[in-house]
């Protein structure tokens, strides 16, 4: 039979998943809007972030409902952080999309020109690090947590490449300045995104295995890691 | 008598303000570094990375460990989310202050040139904002937090204007692109600054009225807010 608060520990779970899915969609649209020089889906990212708020506030206050309800179990209440956390790089993964969608439309208001600078090919890396640390998230799952972070690194020298030539752009060619530092700031946002995205795989593997992977712990200082099956029900206590 | 747990509170309560003192202490040695074009306070911040690094770890085990230790009532709860909070944006002011740090190096090796941008007197106003919004923590008192909170537009103005008195400093002086564009990415890392700032005086607001100020919610719609006085013991529960 379930307890009240396994369903409370599901629900808190699907209320993620949702919240997830509206920070990821903010960034396709954002960069889809870049693709298109699209107004209209800026617009659509900048009226997004309020329902993004609003969830942030329901999954804090359903976090905080359940620790209050009872004592929960280690593997719970890691459980319970970790949302809280990854709740909060989703809705900064939010805000990101926001920025992003402002260049956007500053650059529609200019002259378009070709910039040496990849966004789609960026957006769509970023973009897959935010779905694939959800879905390690879902099958709580460390190896997937663990790709993330390999991506990150390859989001991370696209960033810098992006930089490099930017600046050669704008020292360059004057009259293309300012679209170059629009894209040059979005290049910023996505690999910001990446980072928030490195954030929740860290806080997944953090409840996931108990141990504490942030800021390169190195392995032999990490508790051994068990295989992480399907659901929280395998995972062990810290 | 003090119960294990009221020692547990304290303990986490002065690590966090060790936590606290480490962040500020790198966004002022990083804004120092700017104006001196000092490469030696420079090392200084990217060495204190670690250090802060390894407080927030050992902030978020203390809180884990707090509220794996017993069923802490609902102001204890709030104190110690509001902690985990706090912790992570205190941990991003510290990136923060790396951001900065790494394009004062880049400038040190560019010629100097006058750009139409204070970054000195932005970078007081954001250190101000992080020393209030741990004052507001330290002392409980949802007011401070408030002015916080104030201060964070002042701050967006002044980013606002340096970008585009420096877009303006790309565009018709070619030989100070490179230069201009660290002092734009400085003023929007301070601004990010600020934006912590800001989350966590809204973190020690949800703490001590129980209400959720983020995101704007209308007045109307939080909870009254007693009058805190000094220290926690004050503070009423959710």
């Amino acid at each position: 039979m379930r307890t009240r608060f396994q369903q409370g520990l599901d629900d808190l779970r699907q209320k993620l998943l949702r919240m997830g899915g509206l920070a990821e969609q903010a960034v396709d649209r954002a960069r889809q809007a870049y693709i298109d020089r699209d107004l209209n889906r800026c617009h659509l990212v900048l009226e997004g972030e309020s329902l993004i708020n609003q969830s942030e506030r329901e999954i804090d206050e359903a976090a905080f409902d359940l620790l209050a309800m009872q004592q929960p179990m280690a593997v719970d209440l890691r459980f319970i952080l970790a949302v809280t956390k990854i709740n909060s790089d989703l809705e900064r993964v939010g805000d990101q999309a926001v920025n992003i969608a402002e260049r956007v439309m500053d650059m529609v208001e200019l002259p378009a020109v070709d910039l040496p600078v990849d966004i789609a090919r960026m957006g769509a890396a970023v973009s897959a690090m935010v779905r694939r640390s959800l879905e390690a998230f879902i099958e709580g799952k460390a190896e997937l947590a663990q790709a993330v972070l390999e991506m990150d690194n390859v989001v991370d020298r696209m960033k810098d490449d992006a930089f490099i030539q930017l600046v050669k752009t704008m020292n360059e060619r004057p009259e293309a300045v300012r679209q170059a530092l629009d894209a040059l700031l979005i290049a910023r946002n996505l690999e910001r995104v990446a980072d928030h995205a490195t954030n929740i795989a860290e806080d997944v593997i953090f409840w996931v295995q108990g141990a504490d992977v942030r800021h390169n712990v190195p392995p032999e200082e990490q508790p051994e890691s068990p295989a992480a099956h399907e659901g929280t029900q395998h995972v062990p206590g810290a």
